[in-house]
């Protein structure tokens, strides 16, 4: 266990030990950038400091104190000496970047001696004590648990008295009676004083940064970005300078490249006369990095370089220049948008900073999500009424909500749009719940900004147009709109554009720079990457996202087109076989033109045809309805004909109706006592593929899958159902084409016999929706709204085994049909087709269990392409490790 | 491959070679008992048959004639001579008894020569020509194809012309003319004449006699009893004797014991003057066996104890008298009913001719059924309108069908009892689909006695009190009753009573000798047997049928009963947790005393009460209910208040109900979200354990199982909820008792992840039936009426899933949970308490995969000890042959 480490002495310990912070400032210090001396207190005491039921290990501030002692002799100056004071910072640092989540106490050594001593020294009495007000106020609130609000009041009687707009307009004498002022406070609230030992601010600093570990917020951020609860924070402690020495001073955050789009070129804030909480906080906008002196910007630049030459990645630096000196306090891998990831890992890869591998692996796939969310439709001719800051892109419409409470308690079942004066870390539950975020004061990179981004969620900041009424529920445009609480609006967080209303929005076009990655990642990955589509639209779609096929096209949604809905309803009528093939073939021709349709937009490429799997009554209308309709012909007198045939219609709709439709009457079950509707369908299918074969236009890679099979024998029969079919058309249109005949693995008995299917089939493909659903026994329409939410809450799940494989059960179930599956056929293919196909965590595993392909809806196709190169990657370190 | 074997040569070779006919025959040569010689084909010889698509296999012929050779030699006789003409039967023999289902020929080598020329030697023409019409009408009929009915036309004229009541009553003259009119309708219908070779004769037999091991009676009949269809048959060919050579002649069945109800004591029927299918077809009623002269029944007892000892098992033997002397031409294992299978198996036990074993392995399980299957209430006042002869014990209702397809069709979905002149083998699959019989005509050893006994089915036959009109579709009672197709009849076959309507009927009690043959059959088990009991009384009711602990007490069924049903209304109603509390608390003392009567009732045996399972809305009224109740309030004016509160009790069942029920919100999911109702049933058992431990009445071995479990989290949260209320009820109480905490298995994931959940739970319980419906993705609710029975007819299935464990799947599951649970948790407790816990087959495979027990309905419990005993003895067995 290593305690306590000066910020020059701990080069080649990891983040895990120092935080994310505290191996920032030691890598800082050893490239020799100007980083103010010292030292680190370890992520090892702050478990210590949990597993000990909140108590620091022994003999800790003992240590602390002689770290002290050689930071004082760095800087020759001398914590709570009255000759050359040294004040210090203490930051959290957590392994993973947690912003604003945790706490921070600046200024600390000041008392009333060494703030006297401080303005004498400084000659700036109004820093002083501007510096000394600020570490009560922290040390206060922080510390020892005095109100936050009680100190704003006295800070807002002062202005008011004073006359002055901002607390850096307040005269010194007016500063040291805020100091007066605050100490009283705390004494009052908490019954203590402010100490005046610079040691015990020190200890007590630390104490409450190692317990703000586990304040709510931090907890709920951890939670959302499955950050482990046990890794615990470092804490920093560090030399003070001052970016509020006065206005040749102040305080800013730098990126290397832009984090909102990627581009190459420092990206800055900064704010005179300032501490770095400011900028953070985003009371007083900043000025850009164009709004800077050339010679600071200048110096940012010398940083950015070595910065990004040494690290290899986009950083996000924080720096203060006090009376004109630059320091950096802080470096960590910037936060960036969707499309700033991409392209730093594109533009990085061709600039040499890393190979082409590492590209890939920079960018999550979770965040193309964002890239791949609606924009805005250009088309539209809607008018903003207010434009702010182009924070997180993206579009997103909700209703406002004006309290971080109500967006979290709302957002779960409605789309809301979290709408602040700025926010603060006590807003990340509304943030979470939330669609998009828009607030009036902050900068690009204040707290909204950031988290917004990290997120994947629009963001438009800094938004002075609108001036918000939190009592009136309401906010205000410049161009004179208003807009109530519970009114939809729209953002762009693109463009920094705020909508009235609802905004037409269109699907997302991938960029070049995304194209790029995905190639890059298509030569990494081992997964083939297809895609579910239904339509020859969707299968188009599809192509241009990447797949290399279809995994899975579902018959049934053909048939509830309006036009076709009257004829299969005339179908389930039908008593006998007879009247419902001549039915069936009523649907042959749209069946046909459907197929054509995707065969050909395919070109070439595999096609895996689900037949018909949903139970008939899916496709007639629904007791109560027809029960008024009854009651309607009736009091209009309708004719006894109609009537009846309604009144028929009701009776079969009674036949069919299931307790349990979801493990009923349904898939190959269907076909088994039906036969003549999968041979239509397989026939429409293979003329369709014969058809295409004919006129060159492209020979189809036809793969017809059966639906819900739970025992070998349900698969031979209709296998030959299909074959005879199939053969049948061949004979009549005089050509023969290839195909597959397959099935899905969706009920465990299915995976568990696996081995004998296997002999007669062509291919698997893992339907995990239902798969979760019988292995778990959830009907997913139930356990969603019922109780999973619930199970989340208490850690039954991490997350919902309908959003991530559950690899345990359900995953222990494919494992093992892939492996009967093939030893029985080593031919085999092996795919999955449901949601889970383009989850990111699922595709790992089903990487490591060895399918050929997953296969997702069309949009999640890159997200899915990047995931399975991640997960090849995974497996190379894997194997390199071993 | 042995072709063809005399019978005094075979010894040694087993029934699968020589077919159960075949087998005796060469036994009972052996023993020296007047068998006539004879030779068998093997059923070697039928499987070449149909490899060769229905060809005989080359040379079988002339080994055939090699053999007849040499019966002659023995017999003196000669086949087709016409000095001491020798005569044939051929009849098939499969390894395992399929009474009448096939085909068998007498008096083969008869022509219009040796016919003539044995009237002249037995100066007996009637007879000669009564054997030589048999001859051509059977062979005419079975290895010709002519139609059955024309014959039967033929003689039903002839005795018409002649004023005869019977065939017996023609005078040769007329026989003669008949056989001559059949050799007419042979050419007629078949366009080829009756053949003449004796050898042409005998060889075309053997053919239709191996033919019809595929007729479809006897497919039918092999499907029902699961006999393998590539078994086959052989033929038996034996010299002729004559039962119908006149008054001094005759034809007969013999048992060793009396076959209904197992008594020690020949039992016989005997048929003067006919030959031995007269017998069998009952269309005479033949004598019994003190109708006999006393000399036939001295050698037929002589016979039965030579049969008895040799075999050591009750037989069904066949005779014949020729002019006098007995010849045996038959023996097998005798059919009987269940009640005479226990009392034989238990006697033969105390005689000493069997082991106590091998008493248990006599009776099959299945058997059991009938002797628990209910019989008419003795109190009853309903007094019969017929009396026909007790052929198969048990009381059955059912509405009256005369057609055995119309039985056949309708008996899926309806009682019904089947209501026939006579049975023949054709109304087999009539049997099968009826709840029992009921003949005018026939014996105890009629084919529908035997049949129905054979299948534990009641059947009276008979029944001459009542006169069936087909074309009327009624019969008629001596006592004037007239009874249509359609009415309601109850049978008794304990009795051989009729009644009109349907009659009161008890619960069954155990035999004395079947306490001891279940007693015996515990010494043998090794699985516990436990029963499914929800109240005192059921817990009565098992421990009398020798439960040994209850395995399954469903608390669901104590919340339905009327004067419960308004509060768990009312609990179900609240909208918070402690409203619901509160009103569960008012469910309380009925649980308490549910629980002190149960655990009161099994003296210290184990008891696993399993916690609530079923959704709410299951307590509460349907939609349809409710929406008719607010009309009718409305129409009479109710109160606002009253239709406020069905209006309010609509909305929360509506939000109650849900898509998919069984695999919805249920089960542990429920407490998961209302933890209070498990807490209330944990402190309502542990209290009734309490009490009953300090009354020192009973120490309750109290096991608390949660169903529906798919992660051990939920098992791991549910088992603390148990614990604080079982902590708290005895601090309540000042008292604590032992208790465990199990779960269910009963969803794939719990059996994939037994492993961890046993490292928390005491004991496992499978619950097939949920298992079954999970792993195959089968609603039963749905399936078993909508595509089961198709399953069945297409051999998807042999057996419906939830009637025998599917031990490929679900059985796959339960293996892998048993190792890996007993791996974590070596002193888990494993039982199932499924349906499937009273099925003899599932229960061999639960046996086998290691179970400590099985719990079944209180009814089973028998035929499960004996299963279980059944399952050891096969056990050991294979431990031998190993």
């Amino acid at each position: 266990m290593r305690n306590v480490v000066l910020f020059k002495d701990a080069l080649g310990a990891d983040k895990f030990l120092l935080g994310g912070k505290g191996y920032g400032l030691v890598e800082m210090t050893s490239l020799g950038l100007p980083v103010p001396p010292g030292f680190t207190i370890t992520t090892d005491v702050c478990k210590a400091y949990y597993a000990n039921g909140g108590k620091v290990p022994e003999g800790l501030f003992g240590e602390v104190r002689a770290k002290v002692a050689e930071v004082e002799e760095q800087t020759g100056k001398t914590f709570g000496g009255e000759e050359k004071p040294l004040l210090f910072s203490v930051r959290s640092g957590a392994p993973f970047s947690m912003p604003g989540m945790m706490d921070t106490i600046l200024n600390l050594g000041l008392n009333d001696v060494t703030a006297k001593r401080m303005a004498e020294i400084t000659k700036n009495e109004r820093f002083a004590y501007d510096s000394y007000r600020r570490l009560i106020q922290m040390f206060g609130k922080i510390a020892m648990g005095a109100d936050a609000g009680s100190f704003e009041k006295v800070l807002e009687a002062r202005r008011k008295a004073a006359g002055a707009k901002m607390d850096i307009d307040l005269s010194p004498q007016e500063l040291r009676g805020v100091a007066d002022e605050f100490k009283r406070i705390i004494k009052e609230e908490t019954g203590k004083e402010f100490p005046q030992d610079p040691y015990v601010q020190l200890e007590m600093a630390v104490v409450a940064v190692l317990g703000s570990w586990n304040n709510e917020r931090a907890k709920e951020y951890r939670k959302f970005y499955s950050i482990p609860d046990d890794l615990g924070t470092a804490v920093n402690i560090q030399t003070m300078v001052f970016g509020n020495f006065g206005e040749n001073s102040g305080s800013g955050v730098g990126f290397t490249r832009n984090p909102s789009t990627g581009e190459k070129k420092l990206f800055g804030e900064y704010l005179p006369n300032s501490q770095g909480e400011d900028v953070v906080a985003g009371i007083r906008t900043p000025v850009g990095i164009d709004g800077m002196h050339p010679a600071l910007k200048g110096r940012l630049q010398d940083v950015a370089n070595r910065l990004e030459a040494h690290f290899k990645d986009m950083q996000d630096f924080e720096f203060t220049v006090e009376d004109g000196k630059l320091y950096t306090l802080q470096t960590r891998n910037g936060k960036r948008t969707a499309q700033a990831a991409v392209k730093v890992a594109v533009d990085m890869a061709k600039e040499g900073l890393i190979t082409p591998s590492e590209s890939v692996a920079r960018v999550e796939p979770e965040q193309l999500e964002a890239l791949l969310h609606r924009r805005l439709d250009p088309s539209s001719k809607d008018r903003p009424v207010a434009k702010g800051l182009d924070a997180s892109p993206g579009a997103a419409s909700g209703m406002v909500v004006f309290d971080t409470e109500e967006a979290a308690s709302l957002g779960g079942s409605q789309k809301v749009i979290l709408v602040r004066p700025e926010t603060t870390p006590e807003d990340i539950k509304g943030l979470i719940a939330s669609q998009g975020v828009l607030t009036m004061r902050g900068g690009m990179t204040s707290h909204a900004a950031v988290v917004a981004r990290g997120m994947g969620k629009p963001a438009v900041v800094g938004c002075s147009e609108i001036e918000i009424s939190m009592e009136g529920g309401f906010f205000k445009t410049k161009s004179g709109e208003r807009i109530t609480k519970g009114e939809t609006i729209t953002i762009d967080g693109t463009t920094g554009s705020v909508y009235k209303g609802e905004v037409k929005m269109v699907d997302p076009e991938p960029t070049p720079e995304l194209t790029s990655l995905l190639q890059t990642a298509d030569g990494v990955k081992r997964l083939g990457v297809w895609a579910n589509a239904d339509t020859p639209e969707a299968a188009v779609k599809a192509r241009e996202f990447g797949a290399e096929g279809i995994g899975l096209c579902r018959t049934e949604r053909m048939f509830n087109d309006p036009k076709r809905l009257p004829i299969v309803r005339d179908m389930i009528m039908s008593l006998d076989a007879e009247a419902r093939k001549r039915h069936l073939y009523r649907l042959f021709p749209f069946q046909l033109s459907d197929f054509r349709g995707i065969f050909a937009a395919m070109g070439g490429k595999p096609v895996v045809v689900r037949l018909l799997d949903l139970p008939l009554h899916e496709f007639l209308p629904s007791v109560e309805e027809l029960l008024l309709d009854i009651q309607e012909m009736k009091e209009r007198g309708a004719s006894k004909e109609e009537l009846e045939g309604t009144e028929a219609m009701l009776n079969r709709v009674r036949q069919l109706s299931e307790h349990n439709p979801m493990i009923g009457h349904r898939g190959c079950r269907l076909a088994i006592t039906y036969p003549e509707i999968y041979e239509m369908q397989a026939k429409a299918i293979l003329q369709a593929a014969v058809e295409l074969d004919r006129e060159k236009k492209e020979r189809a890679k036809v793969k017809i899958m059966l639906p819900l099979v739970s025992s070998v024998e349900e698969f031979k029969i209709l296998r030959k159902v299909v074959e005879s079919a199939a053969a049948a058309a061949f004979k009549e249109l005089g050509t023969e084409v290839e195909y597959q005949v397959g099935t899905m693995i969706e009920t465990p008995r299915a995976a568990l016999t696996a081995g004998e299917i296997a002999e007669h089939s062509d291919f698997f493909s893992f339907g995990t929706n239902d798969l979760t659903q019988t292995t778990f026994g959830f009907s997913r329409d139930d356990v969603e709204a019922k109780f999973i939410p619930k199970y989340l809450e208490m850690g039954i799940f991490q997350r919902s085994p309908f959003d991530s494989v559950d690899t345990v059960g359900v995953g222990r179930l494919v494992k093992l049909a892939v492996q009967e599956g093939r030893k029985s056929n080593p031919g085999l293919e092996v795919g999955i087709c449901g949601e889970h196909g383009g989850d990111p965590k699922s595709i790992a595993f089903f990487d490591e269990a060895g399918l050929d392909y997953v296969s997702c809806s069309a949009f999640r196709v890159p997200v899915a392409r990047l995931a399975a190169a991640h997960a090849a990657l995974s497996e190379k370190t894997k194997a390199v490790t071993a």
